[in-house]
């Protein structure tokens, strides 16, 4: 497809999705939930195969990275170490008129002056006349759609959805989810102490912060990344396999962040899947990794079938550059609403290790025996590893597939044969082999399931589908990228052969059944 | 082993699997999470080994069953209709004295009668001696270590920490964690809402109330266990792959519970993984494919290399089944400590589906048109499929895999050749390969690194392995469960031939390197 299809491919993939089981929404028949997902049996069977991809490339071939899988709820010192507790937040506040509470940094500025005259939406019309507001000791005067008289709001926004400048003190907003470990009852115990507090005289700022005090002991986090877990690991990791830097720490996983802008279908959500690794190096040889794992990591991306055209790096500027980081940058997709993020690769030096013994108290430090110690001179040297981060959106490099593999083919002048094919990376497809009797009688399902056991056997991904025509089956396995069709036909039953139907081209062979798992097996492989 | 080296199986298996990288403590640096564990290098392999032998066997070699991998966190809708948010709760208390919360069905009981004489333990005694403690009108006198005069506790028991009977309310505590989607501060908001309610004159349970519906907007919880998403997602599977009554929706998956007792290591944990299966029958049909299950289920336990004499199947006795469930049968595992839960079969009836239609107000049926329409005797039936359910745990799975592999060879008198090995399924293997030069020198880790790449580009997880002798090498592969290793040494330079060494037995035979890939991928795939 052209450019200038794009403007709906997004529409035209999330209807694809829906109707063909890629993805849900979650807990759709309840209203559905605000940026979370359900895969569906192509989902996830599609994110499945990617992220096995990942760790075939990051893990399984390679000798110097292991993988692990650690849990999602995490003591709160680790976020408080890795600075997620202070920064990973944003400043939220509440409008006075309409209730409604928003992101302040996103907010909408007001008209210019201290004086200029407030507009209000229809929603902060109704509410003030209704409520006969009075805020900050000024009167809310109603004079046609304008309120005069207001006082500015301090910080220069007005609210998104009814227009008032009568906002709460902003509130720091973390995004990560808390909830409480252990047998606790935070609301229960909440009311005890704000009744308590009440009762001693303590203000709004002192209450809060009894109850923070009070649910800090039993308060965990879902982690916001996968990454910390690597850092926090490193010596166990490193000490239970005697591994030599340079060596790296890999793990796949749901990750969660309260994200109160979420936007284009999955691919920023709430809860979403990562695929990172953390490799670590001897000090002052982060660039030269940085460098090493851009080009791996591309490599993987067009391994798994996403164009080249529309993969590129983007390196990060100094103004979004973290102080410790001595390099950063994107593998952007072009996504059908531009160029956005697919992974990071970033050199981090030894921030993270450092961070996280300063706040356990435990030396996570390296011993290389043969190495030379730069003060002493003398063989053998401790050291904080530096480290260099390729962290990947599992969930993201979904979509990124499902774009690059869309397309429509508009058939004859008559729009005959025109239909809408997935042609994803064979590695990738749901489904590998559609097994199809051509009608069901004369034997034709016994034979077909004959074929499709053989590929059970062969723990190859083969589905038998014998409902409706042929030439919509053939559709349905084109939308769900099915790279082979067997289809057994009258002349099977003579010559045990079937059609092997290639997605791409929809060109047609006989061959063998005996050869039938060979032959998909070869394909799947042999395919770059 | 021998049952009489059983009661420190456990502790050999903990300590097993930290040194050699199968299971960590989550957060172990900052002081370890109370019951939440970190997959290690050789954990992470097995558990993914583990999760897919079950997908392969319900997913993949199956016509009728799909998988699906939906969200951790869901709307409380759900947990309304499937009677978690009411019903999935222990009876927690507060002692009075100590200030210990346990749950009140688990706490030992008092002895009998009204005014029998109280035992307080020493701390106990240390804190009412301290806080001089009036309680429900009735002073605490000291009198040794017993205090008398006490009224005795409603509920019959005492503090399991320090024999007081002196206790608050009992209150329901739900095992499901709860946190907040969406831009909410709950803290923030319960300080406003109990100190508005406050200055109202509300009273303890009007605050609470108050509370809890306040946040009920934005409260979401965790999933207690992966099946629900298969009942809420029926009719989208259903119907975006046209499939036929009986089916089944196969879903993995982290679970979290709020387990106030956690126990035996990986068994009972906070945060684990479950594989479960909800297959949609025709009503009346239920326990047939409950025997149907049960069967298919105990023949995958064993094709994982788990013993026969240590499964079995325990029935559901009346006063544990559900009142809507027709039978149910669990999976249980001859663990150290005796035998234990695995695996739940159990028939479902249509209590499920029923229960999300009310809830949902959908209509969760199934139309058939070759059935017969019980009531009008034409063709063409709708009806809510009934369910079976296996439901296994894929965490506890890990440990049984584990327990049942670990064994301890003697040796000769002198304890020479003694070693410790994981009999595991080759397919459960963290490790299919290790590839070892038999010293670092004359070319040897050359060869061997083509060797292990050969196994990298056929997908078989090998591993590199020059460091400390051959013999320790061995072991330390005996001890993760690796089926074979290939050693390269002086002949191979000549012959280009290996040595493959079989861990069960320690046989050793030589090969050419070219069949090597060959030799290991029948092996893997001829063990039964």
């Amino acid at each position: 497809m052209d450019d200038s299809q794009k403007p709906d491919l997004m529409d035209k993939i999330v209807s694809l999705c829906k109707r063909r089981g890629f993805v849900f929404q979650s807990s759709e028949i309840y209203g559905g939930l605000r940026s979370a997902y359900d895969y569906g049996p192509m989902g996830a069977e599609l994110k499945r195969n990617l992220m096995s991809e990942w760790w075939r490339f990051m893990v399984h071939s390679r000798e110097d990275v292991v993988g692990i899988d650690a849990s999602i709820i995490m003591r709160p010192e680790v976020w408080q170490s890795s600075g997620h507790l202070a920064n990973f937040s944003d400043p939220l506040v509440d409008c006075k008129v309409c209730g409604e509470r928003f992101r302040a940094d996103k907010a909408p500025r007001k008209a210019e002056g201290e004086d200029a005259p407030i507009t209000l939406g229809d929603k902060g019309r109704a509410k003030a006349a209704q409520e006969k507001l009075t805020e900050a000791g000024v009167k809310l005067q109603r004079d046609g759609s304008t309120l005069t008289g207001a006082k500015a709001g301090a910080a220069g926004y007005v609210c998104p959805n009814c227009g008032s400048p009568f906002m709460s003190d902003e509130r720091r907003f973390n995004l990560m989810f808390r909830t409480s470990l252990g047998p606790v009852d935070p609301i229960g115990d909440v009311v005890d102490i704000v009744r308590k507090a009440m009762a001693e005289g303590a203000d709004d700022k002192a209450l809060r912060a009894k109850v923070e005090g009070a649910l800090a002991a039993s308060s965990v986090y879902l982690r916001p990344e996968t990454a910390q877990a690597m850092f926090v690991q490193f010596l166990n990791v490193q000490q239970s396999l005697s591994l030599k830097v340079p060596f790296g720490i890999a793990q796949m996983g749901k990750s969660f962040r309260n994200e109160v802008t979420v936007e284009h279908f999955i691919f920023r959500s709430c809860e979403f899947e990562q695929m990172e690794c953390e490799y670590f190096v001897p000090p002052g040889e982060g660039p030269k990794y940085l460098d090493y794992w851009m080009n791996e990591r591309m490599k993987w991306w067009r391994s798994i079938g996403i164009k080249a055209d529309n993969l590129r790096f983007r390196k990060h500027g100094d103004d979004e550059l973290a102080h410790y980081s001595d390099g950063c940058y994107d593998v952007e997709y072009k996504f059908p609403w531009g160029w956005d993020e697919l992974e990071g690769i970033a050199s981090r030096t030894d921030y993270d290790l450092k961070a996280h013994a300063a706040g356990s108290g435990k030396k996570l430090t390296y011993f290389d025996p043969e190495a030379v110690d730069p003060e002493t001179g003398k063989p053998g040297r401790h050291y904080v590893p530096h480290v260099v981060e390729p962290a990947a959106g599992a969930t993201r490099g979904v979509l990124a597939a499902l774009c690059d593999a869309y397309d429509e083919e508009p058939g004859d002048a008559d729009g005959k044969g025109a239909r809408t094919v997935l042609r994803l990376h064979p590695r990738l497809s749901p489904i590998k082999v559609g097994v199809l009797p051509l009608v069901k009688k004369d034997g034709m399902p016994e034979v077909a399931r004959k074929v499709v056991e053989a590929f059970f056997g062969a723990g190859v991904n083969a589905k038998y589908d014998e409902q409706h025509a042929i030439g919509r089956r053939y559709a349905r396995h084109d939308e769900v990228g099915t790279p082979y069709c067997l289809t057994v036909d009258t002349q099977t039953l003579q010559d045990e052969t079937v059609t092997i139907r290639y997605r791409d081209d929809r060109r047609q062979e006989r061959i063998k059944i005996a050869d039938a798992v060979d032959t998909v097996r070869k394909a799947l492989t042999e395919t770059p």
